[in-house]
């Protein structure tokens, strides 16, 4: 759609635009007695409003500043604890769009790692008892949550990224397409690999009334029922594992594809999935100018260039809405 | 949107998809006799089309294989060398929607990185004359592009990242919105940094007709207009570095409206560009405490977190198509 | 020590030099049956011996090229497995001393990743048991290696990086020095991370006869015996962990020395281990002027500058040889 | 050597130790009226001293807090200004061993980031002059720097790393040893390029006198003379490009001994050089598939493995001190 003109004297018009703190890094500790709970997290703020005095005329009048974003993050760790990375960034988006005229639509991203108490599931303390208030960072996948809300609705998303899988068989690729390019070989067993970045699309969001739940709280511009963020999250990355575990694969698309039906189907909630996976190859090793047979035991894992599959996956009836061009990025 | 229904027996449906291999990292080496030319390039393909049978049932008979992708990428750099990276992309983008009969739709991103001849502008060599065939990688911006075209329309984006810069005076930040958590001081005087990611959109292409060249080629399908794309990218790298340099600034929203204007008015091939703006913290180091006074002379540059500011900025009259989640990701 | 002469016509002398082939990437998978095992190590060899020629003249004759170092570590990983990162970079030592008559001394590096079986444990897979091909990269740390060979001695070492640890309590900081650039206030209760990176260095190996084994192997230039160099590194990691949870510290120093000494105590096959820790500063945020206290319950994770802790630990009597400037890199 | 018996009631010997903040990133402006000048540094400090009890008993009445270390690097470059980062590091070391009556040495490690002034020669501002307050990061090399000081002599290194240079030809690669293992074939023109690494040795310090100068002033635990630092690290990255763009190649230890040597002629003031050089590989693509020749045109550029080539280059007569294990991490 064609823009509105620029104010007179103005050469350009000014288009969409947000602006906010990006990677506050806060840590909550919460104590019962001397058992210690955490939550981390990397928390990024954007909002859109009311700005266009400070972009065409440098006057700031409207803009609240990104260190009060910042400051708003560390006082609703203590106001309002972290319960889960979506709540907590439920709590947020409101605040900055009700407290603060300007605003008109909060987004904030959030990066969360999880830690593992230091005990014997650990790998540490040969004793019985995980210690209490120590932990050990764990490094298999970043929690990625994205929650907007714009006066009228909101729109929650989970997600995952940095997390790595393999199948060291069960995994085909052939009868495709040829061209005078081609010279790939069929591959009847073969490793598969990934890493997974994922974004999937809450119910009874700015997605839309789901069918059968017309009048969901949104649509009041309400916040969104407190459901179980965290089992759902963990729900979901079980699904994803699993289905990745239990798929033949004849090709990372369709493994992708039951990647996502996985989650829609466990997880109720959920009524889109965008996933991005990179395909990365593990090259058997030619080993026959040494005299060796290389049957599927050694591969060479290659950094670039490698390929990349990347999908929506809907509930039936579902709007598409996450973007094609998927970023983990604040 | 709500999607169609998925097929008989599955229980979700596909959505938006693409495919192909990223990050192909070409060199091109072009010789004049001694004297030697290179381009350096990442490219990623996307491609999109008839990909639903190898989704839901693994069969992959429209499937070219994203190792023909990379094969394609090596080929061309041959056939038709690479003028410049926007022109690369097209020419593999066309190929891949005419030529393969499965593909509707080719996405390529470029990076370019960029090389000066050793010689005395690059602090090498003590005599005259610069290398021939010697280079030094200059690390200042990395050249970015993406070419999309789906057999009707083109899209030419051109852009940059990493390009880091800094005003250590007449930049002022004041008059702001205040609430409960604010506690930033207004600056009189402050150091205003930032690394530049930015991308263009140029005119005659998916965007649509401009005012006044309704029958431009692109609407019939045929690919942009041959113009000077490398002068193009340079212009507009330097209208940012100048609008930066020239701007005295009430805040960074600012800057960046005056970044982009500058662009379009420098660069009439231009519709529309993106900034995304870090603004890099370089906080002034209370000295007091050992008696001495900071007279905006030491400065602390810190990492995380950051203000982030974006914004679209657009020739009047034309449509807004870069998305607001700008990505310079594959 | 001053070094020789360098040969007629020469204006500089060489000095230690060591080459090789960094970072093959290289993958193992061993199956029984059904299940399967996989290694993934990163292997960096470097070579020393006589190479005066190809560095003062490009005469190549003594040089094995680093690509045969590569085919090697791929044809070894099919000829003998991957016992373990250490037994494996023992193999490939003794072979380029043993085999290549121009090399002199061989240092290998690995780095491993690690896999978890995707099952219940990992949070994936509904059932009880664990998919017998499908693993998850776990992420909490990677192991390192270095196994050193000159043809007369070995050195072992072992070691990992990564792996991130905090405390919640049981950590104070005063009682300091002052001087007049200090402005830290003492701390009571304060959080303490870290993010571990050690070496140790195994006995029976380059440092010399262990007291009271005079006439081990190494001595005679053989192979380390074949201790367990999994069970080993798992009983160090778990010693890091536990004693860094254990150990109510007064200061990170106090802290690394306890970790140190538990390695040492808990595996008796280990001499002298370095640690270097960085202070993962977790500073409480101030909130007082919103009008709250901060019980310790909000923290901001600082990124830069951190505190840099640095020692090694010694079994008494032991020589001290892994060096002050512990590096993790090929 | 073995190590002294640890305190009655230690199970284990603390060995070499030190401690410091790492990192801390400090921007100094400088004005002349409205020209401004900047020097953008990264600051690691090391010290070792009378630190046993810290790390035995927790008591910290010998420890200067790393606090205190960034304070001291922010307080410093307002009393001092920062000239060279070589200058910065000698008063830094100075005063922690000087006025720290525990610390027995300090070791300071800079990281320097350069910019240039926006205008014609950045390729930014139209007009003739350049910026007097605005500045672009150049990304082509970071300047590094190590100063150790232990209050009878001084050792002051400097260095870079991050520059990266490609010759197109004048390259070859032949004639080398060959066992069971080797593939690779024979080179007669090959791409070579390689991102430098380099740490060099200035003359009158640590090392020890230099011939012909028995009584420079380190002898007396005086500071290095004040030398040009600038001049001369702009002179060895100078001589390294020079090097590495006219030597004709037949390997790259050969291209790297010309290159230490040329700095060591180039450079009286520095006594030793050591040289970090991977190969970044460039191999040319098989085109023949696609009916094509490659005749030296299209690359692949690979990221891992790559060869690392590492060497020491030493003024005849002069101590070989700079550590094997070269390092530019803090």
């Amino acid at each position: 759609m064609p823009a509105d003109l620029p104010p007179p004297g103005r050469p350009a018009l000014l288009g969409q635009n947000q602006y906010g703190k990006a990677e506050t890094r806060v840590v909550r500790v919460t104590r019962e007695g001397r058992t210690h709970h955490i939550r981390d997290l990397s928390v990024s703020v954007a909002l859109s409003g009311d700005l266009d005095d400070t972009h065409y005329a440098g006057r700031n009048a409207a803009v609240l500043p990104t260190d009060t974003a910042k400051n708003t993050v560390f006082a609703f760790a203590k106001e309002y604890g972290i319960d889960s990375a979506e709540q907590f960034g439920i709590l947020l988006a409101r605040h900055f769009v009700t407290a603060t005229r300007t605003v008109r639509r909060a987004r904030v991203r959030i990066e969360e790692y999880a830690w593992d108490r230091i005990g014997p599931a650990a790998g540490g303390t040969a004793a019985g008892e995980p210690a209490r208030h120590s932990f050990v960072r764990r490094g298999d996948a970043v929690r990625t949550a994205q929650i907007s809300y714009d006066g009228d609705g909101w729109e929650v998303l989970g997600g995952l990224k940095h997390l790595t899988v393999l199948n060291s068989t069960d995994s085909e690729f052939h009868g495709f397409l040829k061209d005078r390019y081609t010279t790939l070989r069929e591959a009847y067993d073969r490793v598969l690999a990934t890493e997974i970045s994922a974004w999937w699309r809450h119910r009874g969001t700015l997605g839309g009334p789901t069918p059968g739940e017309p009048d969901h709280p949104a649509a009041e511009g309400a916040a969104p029922d407190d459901r179980d963020w965290d089992a759902c999250w963990h729900r979901a990355r079980s699904s994803l594992l699993d289905a990745f575990a239990t798929t033949y694969s004849h090709s990372l698309q369709q493994t992708l594809y039951q990647m996502g039906a996985r989650v829609l189907a466990d997880c109720p909630g959920i009524e889109e999935i965008r996933l991005s996976l990179p395909n990365k190859h593990h090259f058997p090793v030619d080993l026959t100018p040494f005299g060796l047979t290389n049957d599927n035991e050694v591969y060479f894992a290659a950094d670039r260039p490698y390929g990349l599959i990347e999908a929506t996956v809907l509930r039936p009836g579902a709007a598409a809405r996450i973007p094609a061009d998927l970023t983990n990025l604040p």
